[in-house]
């Protein structure tokens, strides 16, 4: 059966790891829902946070795949009891002057900021959880969204637990 | 002289697309920094975000290679002057009880959440420019940083402006 998981992976900063990580889940036929890549505390490594829908038997072989790559420190799979999921949205709404407080007031209540404003455009900034950005995208969209751009989920275990543990 | 570019790329969500397009950085030795996906208002397309240091000459090839990927819908080059940057961390600091005030005075200053806590650390979502989030670290970094996900740099072009323009 078909389920999201989310991945995060510590690697070595090599030219290529992403192309290597990347390609064991297309050849795979693993659809990558989303992925982000950032620095760490450790100016050598860099982490990835992959989110996936897919067979479970299929992301165990993956994973062992992963766990092979001379690149690759640590893989951990985060899952939603003890882990904290967040992304970040930014999205174009369109909004001549009569609708901006129409979107000023669901930004308010979302505590979301607006990060650019044009006669036409209002663009705001969004943080938050999957299901509550999801349920400002289905608000916002009523005023029609022009662009936007997310950059995938990212998470980390909550407590003391690292990805080292 | 290498400097620090910024490309957005809206791309079809095809199994294998990323790798194609991180496999093209890779082979020219090409080192991303940053790399976010995530999906867009289209649901056939997606959306990455690539933050690089380099040179300009290597560059602009490495755009007329991706500009002739069958998966690439449009690549655009975001400039500071007429975009937004934000990224998205989730911070893991060292607190005991005694810190912990302190901790939470520069979140408050910066604006920043805590998502989570316990005993002996504070989990913190910031979500920034670029140079406000490299502030906030620099002055949580004294407490300890435990554990730092990033998701990368995205951004979006200010006004009316879109990727397709």
């Amino acid at each position: 059966m078909n389920k999201t998981y989310t991945l995060s992976i510590l690697v070595k900063n090599t030219s290529g790891v992403l192309t290597r990580i990347s390609g064991l889940f297309a050849r795979r036929g693993y659809n990558i829902s989303s992925l982000s890549v950032g620095e760490t505390e450790n100016e050598e490594l860099s982490r990835i946070t992959i989110g996936l829908t897919g067979d479970e038997y299929v992301l165990d072989q993956i994973k062992k795949q992963l766990s092979k790559l001379i690149d690759v420190v640590k893989i951990k799979q985060l899952k939603s009891a003890d882990a904290v999921y967040r992304e970040l949205m930014l999205v174009k709404v369109r909004a001549d002057i009569k609708k901006r407080a129409g979107i000023i007031e669901i930004c308010t209540i979302f505590g979301t900021r607006i990060v650019d404003i044009s006669k036409t455009t209002v663009t705001i900034e969004m943080s938050g959880k999957p299901e509550k950005n999801a349920a400002f995208l289905s608000l916002i969209d009523e005023f029609g969204i022009l662009e936007l751009v997310r950059t995938g989920l990212t998470g980390i275990n909550r407590g003391e637990v690292t990805i080292l543990d």
